[in-house]
């Protein structure tokens, strides 16, 4: 059975390592994902030179030229309502206008998440559009929803977050029935804040999610649960925590065994297993944060992105629109509907 | 100048290492401290075995009698006000009627938080008494405010909670001038959700702290503030993330080089500067976690706290009486409303 063919755009500017790797990342992800083409938004001369460098189908990859940069010093909804000749804002339309099914930017978070909202749009029935990261845990990374910029979410939408991210986990990372818990600050029902002890029994009320309950933060790293619900401050922090402070250990770390000669031999004899350990502190392999609940699908990679993670987002892409995760999630929220459920 | 008494109480049960450590972590701190009298609340019979292994002035430790137990499966409120008889309870009624100026405990968190409210008390114009753990940071140890179980703060209870920050970092911990930042989900002034908008221009109108602005969380294990100030959901979050992760990452690294012979021999080279570096990362021995605000101070010190912990806390006690900190920050909240701030 042929794959149903499917069309990603890739904002080659923003991204801290230049059009480069964005190009190469692209080439790459074209030879892995035979049902892709790939639509490349920036600067068409640069663009044309660096693919002069490559061999690959010429019908498979688009060059759409792009004459304005976004960066992360512009305020994001006013870059995105004014520059409308970037290859963000490019991009983003392609979506909009059905062209193309997803788009991938290392660009300013802020203008991927407003762009999304705003040139996307939501899909229907959806009541906010969570950035839903995967983060590493000893085990297998966990989805991280929401860490965008929807602060102070009510009860209703934390529901809808755990059906996406359910959705999410088991159509594209491929977990099977994948366990879903709120982060609190103790794991009885009756501890939390309002939000939290609202929230939990709608959880528990509801059958298409696996919902196990609370999970206190010292247990995320752990990989308690597959899907970890929270709103979007607290996601945030968690997510900018795991960021800074595994940073600030290894940093120490390295530190230390390079503080004498003899730490230093040592470091090196251990070099080998500690990177692979390290390797796998790292969620790039699985893709980027999407941004869920949109009209097509918006995927935000790390500034610092080089290739690999340009071809992860590709494949990530390409799994989520060939098994339909945008229909099942919409088809997901209408259900509720259907069951007389009061959330809407 | 002699300096002034300092009578402290100790409760002996409910940590996760038995009343020997603490009860040879008593008798240390009375010799490092000469201004302290120590009460030592817990089963009579057994502390006087255990001290008979001791030579000390006897003048000096008192045991108080306590024939019940609060263990962490206890209903925190409930067990406060049911077991009269416990070392707990003992130890805060001790404060309470002014027999001793200070509380320290490795028992459950819930229930020292619970007693120190009920028990000792709300000092005036206290409105919530905050936890307040020092987290290590790759430079001095910060203050993170509020770590409690007083989830949903006000904006008005959050500067206070800057306020006895402040205090406390600089006459306990010795820290001139100690910089505040509030967590936030970004950097900019407009950034964050209801409650650190509504928060942030009350910290920049306050005159007696030294507010620098918002703190990313990533930013919070590199030091870059003395009092990281959050509201208690989001302050428990990050310190449980903190306990989690570094855990997390240690085991790992821990495991890779364990893996072969050769990075075996090399973890031996390097065992000497790994452990100095992450023994800056414990900061039990700045004390443990003081309840401000409340008309005496109780000291929750970690559950599995060694006597090193105990001394600790020994010392953090007397700074605490000898500084006059609860004076300090009784004058410093009531200071506000002198001003005609409209806060209370």
């Amino acid at each position: 059975m042929a794959d149903k063919n499917v069309n990603i755009v890739i904002d080659t500017i923003g991204g801290d390592n230049g059009p480069e790797v964005m190009v190469r990342g692209a080439v790459k992800g074209l030879e892995e994902n035979k049902n892709v083409t790939l639509y490349l938004t920036g600067h068409k001369n640069e663009l044309e030179k660096l693919l002069a460098g490559y061999e690959y189908d010429k019908n498979r990859i688009k060059i759409v030229d792009a004459s304005e940069e976004i960066t992360c010093h512009d305020a994001p909804v006013e870059a995105v309502k004014t520059k409308k000749d970037s290859s963000l804002v490019k991009g983003l339309n392609l979506v909009k206008e059905g062209t193309c099914d997803a788009f991938i930017s290392s660009g300013s978070s802020g203008a991927v998440l407003a762009g999304g909202q705003l040139i996307v749009g939501r899909a229907k029935g959806v009541k906010r559009t969570p950035l839903a990261p995967l983060i590493p845990t000893s085990k297998s990374p966990s989805l991280l929803i929401d860490c965008g910029a929807n602060v102070d979410a009510r009860p209703e939408v934390l529901v809808q977050f755990a059906k996406m991210g359910s959705i999410y986990m088991q159509n594209v990372v491929g977990v099977k029935n994948p366990t879903v818990a709120i982060v609190n600050i103790g794991t009885e029902e009756e501890k939390g804040n309002a939000l939290v002890k609202e929230t939990f029994p709608l959880l528990k009320q509801c059958k298409d999610i696996n919902f196990i309950g609370s999970i206190e933060s010292r247990e995320i790293p752990f990989g308690k649960a597959d899907v970890i619900l929270t709103e979007a401050f607290v996601g945030n922090v968690i997510l900018k925590l795991y960021e800074g402070l595994s940073k600030m250990i290894l940093t120490e770390m390295k530190g230390a065994m390079m503080s004498s000669f003899k730490s230093k031999i040592g470091a090196l004899m251990i070099k080998k297993q500690l990177k692979k350990t390290l390797s796998t502190f790292s969620a790039s392999n699985k893709g980027g944060a999407p941004l869920l609940g949109l009209k097509g699908l918006v995927v935000k990679i790390h500034g610092n992105s080089k290739e690999g993670e340009v071809i992860s987002a590709i494949r990530q892409c390409s799994e989520f629109v060939k098994n339909d995760v945008s229909g099942k999630i919409i088809r997901g929220l209408t259900a509720e509907k259907a069951e007389g459920n009061p959330e809407e």
